[in-house]
C-alpha cells in the first residue's frame, strides 16, 4: 500500500496512482485529524470523495504519530494526550476517539488503536505496553461495532459499511505475540495486523516476530505487517503468509534520490548519472523508465525541480507494485500446481 | 508557451503537458547554460532528446536573466560579464556565444542576443541600449547561419535545422520599435519577437507598444510577444496578430495557489473554499477541474503537499491553452466567413 499520509501519496496524481495499479492507499489519523480535521471530511462525505480515490483505503489509529511524533505525550489507561506538531495544542486520544475518527474519515480499513512498543523494550515494559494494546484492542472494537452507521457513506439497504483490523504488539517477545495473536483472534477482528515492527530492530528480528506470529492469525483474514520494508523484505513477507504492507520508504527514498532497481539501488544523485542516457531502471517498463533518462531524472534533483520526486516516486512506486504482482501471480502458479498434483 | 526554466515546466510531467495539448515549450538558455550546462546537453543529443519533449521548443538568448539575475552584470559593445547566480561564477555572454549555446541546446527557434531596456528608462538610455540591441542582432544571426550545421541533430539529407528570431526593443518609445522592426526585417529573420515588455510598466503602455510594433513586422512570419501575460491579455494580443507569446504566470501563480477560471482569479489558500466541494472552475473540463474539489486543492495547498503544485499548475496551463483554443478557432472562422463574403 503505497502511504498517503495527508491524504496524498506525495507527489504523485491520483490517475497515476490508478495507472500504477495501486489498488488499496493509506492515509494517517494523526494527520487527517489535525488538518483539515475528521469532522470536515465526515461533512464532505469522507476521505474517499474528499481526495477523490473512489478504491480502497485504510486508515492507521494514529497511534503510531502519536508516540513518533510527540516526545511529550502522556499515556494512561484511558489513552494518550499529546501536542500537535503543528501549533502546540493540546489533544487527547482514547481508543473510542480514534474509531471516532476513522469512521469519520470512512477508510475502508479502520486499525484498532495500540501502543507501538519503542525499542528496545524489556520484559516488563513490553507486559505493561502490551496490556494495554489488548485492552484498547477491546475497546476500539466494542467501539466500532457500536457505530458502524456512523460511518458518512452507510448504507442501511445493502449493509456495506468499514471493517476493523486488531494490532498484534509484544515487542521482540514471540511468546508476547503469541499471546496478543490469541487474545486478538479471540475478539473476532476482521483482519489482523503485526505492528511495532521496524522500529529500529535489526532485521532478523523482524523476520523472527513475523515468522513466529503469523501461525496464530487466521490464514482466511487479511494479515497485514505494518510499516515495511526494502524490496526484497517485501517479497520474502508475502512469500511467508503476509497479504498486506504499507511503508513510506519507495516515496520518501524517492523524494531523497533513491531509486530501487532490478539492477539493486540507484543514487540518482550521484556525478556518474550526469550524462548517463539510460533509463533508471533498463528491466522496468514503468512511464518514467520508457520516458526518462538517469542524466534527465539527476538534473531535476540537482536543479530541486518538483517534477524529481514526481518521477521518482511514479518509478518507486511502479518497481515496489510490480514486485507484489509477480508474488501473487507466482504463489497463485505454485498453489494451481499444487491443486494438481493433489 | 508554457516555460520550462530548467528543462520542466516546473512539477507537470512531460506526457500530461502533451495530454493538455502543449505544441511548444520554452527553455531558459541562461539556466540550462549554467546547469546542467549546454556542452553536456550536446553530448546527450540536445534539450528534446534530454528532457524527452518530441515536439517544438524554443530557447530565450539568456539576456533576459543575465540582467533580471544579475546586479552585478557588466555590459561592453562585445557582450555582457554577469556572475551565476549558482556559485557565483564569472561568465561573460556575447552574441556569439548566446548562438552557441542556443545552438548545442537545439531547441528549434533560437533568439538573438539583445538587451532588455529596463523600465523606466529615458529617451537617450533607450537608444543607447537599442543601438546595443540592433548590433548584436546583426551578430547573432550571423554566427547562426555561418553555424547551423553545428546542431545536435543536424541532417544535411533532409536540410532540417533550428530558426532564429530577432527582439524588437525600443523601450516605451513607438519611433524606436519603429526603428528597430524595420532594421530587423531587412536582416530576414526566420520571426519576429516584441521583447522588453511586461517589465513594470503600465498595461496601456504594453498594449500601445504592440499595436505600434505589430504593423512593421511580416505578417507571413511569426511574431512572439515574450513575457506576457494574465488570460484576458493573451487573448487581446492574439486578436491583434500575435502569433505566440510565453508566460511563467498560469505556472508560477498556480504554485502560489492563484488560478485563473472563467469566473475569474480564484486564490485556492481562501479559507471560504475549506469545504468547498466544487470543482475549481465548473466550466472547466480538464483533469483537475473534472475530478478534485476546491476544498482538497485548499487542503494540499495549506499542508505543503507537492500535488499541490502540479494540480494547480495543470488548471492554469489547460485555462490559459484553452484560451489559445478558442481564439485560434474563432480567428479561422472569422477569417473563413470573411472569404465567403468576397
Amino acid at each position: 500500500m503505497p502511504v498517503g499520509t495527508q491524504g496524498t501519496v506525495k507527489a504523485v496524481p491520483q490517475d497515476t496512482l490508478e495507472s500504477l495499479g495501486a489498488e488499496i492507499i493509506l492515509g494517517n489519523t494523526y494527520h487527517l485529524y489535525l488538518r483539515p480535521g475528521h469532522e470536515a471530511i465526515r461533512r464532505m462525505g469522507g476521505l474517499h470523495k474528499f481526495i477523490s480515490w473512489p478504491h480502497a483505503l485504510l486508515t492507521d489509529s494514529g497511534g503510531f504519530q502519536v508516540f513518533s511524533l510527540n516526545e511529550l505525550r502522556k499515556v494512561t489507561d484511558d489513552g494518550v494526550r499529546f501536542r500537535s506538531h503543528l501549533d502546540g495544542s493540546s489533544h487527547f486520544f482514547t481508543p473510542e476517539h480514534s474509531i471516532d475518527v476513522q469512521i469519520a474519515l470512512g477508510a475502508d480499513i479502520c486499525m484498532a488503536f495500540d501502543e507501538c512498543t519503542e525499542y528496545p523494550a524489556d520484559r516488563h515494559r513490553t507486559e505493561e505496553s502490551l496490556r494495554l494494546t489488548i485492552a484498547w484492542a477491546r475497546r476500539s472494537l466494542d467501539h466500532f461495532r457500536a457505530n458502524t452507521h456512523a460511518v458518512p457513506w452507510f448504507n442501511p439497504k445493502v449493509c456495506r459499511t468499514q471493517c476493523c483490523f486488531g494490532i498484534v504488539q509484544g515487542g521482540m517477545y514471540t511468546d508476547l505475540r503469541r499471546q496478543c495473536a490469541e487474545r486478538l483472534v479471540e475478539m473476532d477482528f476482521d483482519g489482523y495486523a503485526i505492528g511495532g515492527l521496524s522500529v529500529g530492530e535489526p532485521r532478523e528480528l523482524t523476520l523472527e516476530m513475523i515468522a513466529e506470529t503469523l501461525p496464530f492469525l487466521p490464514k482466511d483474514k487479511p494479515r497485514y505487517v505494518m510499516g515495511v520494508g526494502y524490496p526484497d523484505e517485501i517479497e520474502q513477507y508475502a512469500r511467508m503468509g503476509v497479504d498486506m504492507m504499507d511503508c513510506v520508504l519507495p516515496t520518501r527514498a524517492a523524494r531523497h534520490g533513491l531509486l530501487f532497481t532490478s539492477e539493486g539501488r540507484l543514487n540518482i544523485k550521484n556525478k556518474q548519472y550526469a550524462e548517463d542516457q539510460n533509463p533508471p531502471d533498463p528491466a522496468c517498463d514503468c512511464i518514467v523508465c520508457r520516458r526518462y533518462s538517469r542524466a534527465y531524472l539527476r538534473h531535476l534533483m540537482q536543479s530541486s525541480e518538483a517534477l524529481s520526486g514526481t518521477l521518482n516516486s511514479i518509478h518507486n512506486l511502479a518497481f515496489y507494485l510490480g514486485i507484489m504482482r509477480r508474488v501473487r501471480t507466482s504463489l497463485e502458479a505454485e498453489s494451481s500446481t499444487l491443486r494438481t498434483t493433489n
